[in-house]
């Protein structure tokens, strides 16, 4: 008997790339969304909508449907709660664990939410799993190369993305001609690179010089089967805004949503993508 | 016969705070402003201009001045070098060490340049030097006074700051309920408050919960004598524009501009000033 998978999924194209490779391979799932949270295309699938607050009866629903296996797929922020809705399983099993992670950081809660999930019986698998084409190796994947100028922004971006690791921050930083213009913080990359279009671009020592790059890589520790960095067409727009030479992201650690646009809006805009060795 | 002083002087108020320090204590003083560099309040006293390709004819002309002493007050970048100026003293003394420098970084352009005014024969003194009251010792210097949830968001945002220097980053950055908003980077503290308050300040966790700080200190090895972190009135007025709580400084390593100005900014505005040991 085929296993069912579970997509649990929050806003963003990664679960129906999910939901499709699962179709293409012939392989049975659910998709259940995050209440407040839409993935793209939802309306292809049957979505079965969930609330923190009711996390327990979700687990029940699951099991109910045959699901062994779930994969956490797309964006979410962290939920508010309602006391309302909340049911006596999941104040009861659920809410105990979760409150106190929710205290302690992003990275805890999502470590608490897999506990949760392994322990009702389900296995946690990585998006990569079911679609290994998602996580690129190494390589250039673009018709642009990363110059020297870039290559060593390169690794001062690394440098300055381990760094802020340290503190449970970082997975991105813009570098051009060695100085960082930019560190991704809770606003994320898109709102980071919108700020180099916008301001800091302008702070390139050298205007004629080299344009500098967008480095993404996880936090060390980093919980990659539900929180892996992720970049896609959109961000190609945004690196191509900010009047970047091109993305560089960490092999084995940045996931590369929708592989072919986000290489031909590379093409298009003359950046490069360099999947580099950590 | 008393020593006399020459500010080095970019731009912004503390050359002229300090020379009215020097003239109230009656000691003598020559300003020399770097070429492309305001310093407030230049018209009060007689300028020397000097260009970094003629260096070496500024350390003559101090000379004659009968300075022995000099302090480097204000913002400066990095000036881009105009090879046409350049005299044969400085080419064939100055910048065979300046020009090396200039590709390390601004902490190894720095101590060059501290390095070659003090082979010429200068002893280079603190701006804390010449006025203490500029460098302010612990404490809580307005009204407005920080909570504990301000207090646990200095903790993190100091946390932030000091894995930034390893990486030679840093001197700042905002933080609000844990979450770091903003991280200082090439642009400045005047351009990360500016995208708090814009753009960053409305992913605060809670829109009703504590309103998060700006902390600025050293970066570890930082050369304070000529680069000290600064804030002033401006920094207070972006802090509350950026709806923060207040702003906490590193005690003896953050510059207080204009202290009585500066402080009643913070009074106005409700906003705390907190002097944190390290």
């Amino acid at each position: 008997m085929s296993e069912v998978t579970a997509i649990i999924a929050g806003s963003g194209a990664l679960p129906a790339l999910l939901a499709r490779r699962l179709e293409a391979d012939g392989r049975p799932f659910v998709m259940a969304a995050l209440e407040g949270f839409d993935p793209d295309e939802a309306e292809h699938w049957r979505v079965e909508r969930f609330v923190i607050e009711r996390l327990a009866l979700l687990f029940e629903r699951l099991e109910d449907l045959g699901v062994t296996r779930v994969v956490f797929a797309g964006a979410v922020r962290r939920p508010a709660l309602d006391p309302e809705l909340i049911d006596p399983k999941t104040a009861a099993q659920v809410l105990p664990r979760l409150l106190p992670a929710f205290q302690r950081g992003d990275d805890a809660l999502l470590r608490e939410v897999i506990a949760l999930f392994e322990d009702a019986g389900f296995s946690v698998a990585a998006a990569a799993e079911i679609d290994p084409g998602l996580v690129p190796s190494a390589g250039i994947l673009t018709q642009a190369r990363p110059s020297e100028a870039d290559r060593a922004d390169a690794e001062r971006a690394a440098a300055v993305v381990d760094a802020l690791g340290a503190v449970d921050l970082g997975q991105g930083a813009v570098v051009a001609q060695g100085q960082c213009l930019a560190v991704e913080t809770l606003p994320g990359t898109a709102a980071m690179l919108d700020w180099v279009a916008h301001e800091a671009g302008q702070f390139r020592p050298d205007p004629a010089g080299a344009r500098g790059v967008l480095l993404k890589a996880p936090k060390p520790g980093q919980e990659l089967r539900v929180d892996m960095p992720v970049i896609g067409p959109d961000t190609v727009r945004a690196a191509a805004a900010a009047g970047l030479a091109g993305i560089v992201i960490e092999a084995g650690g940045v996931m590369l949503l929708d592989r072919g646009a986000t290489i031909a809006a590379a093409d298009d805009a003359g950046l490069f993508i360099w999947v580099r060795e950590p």
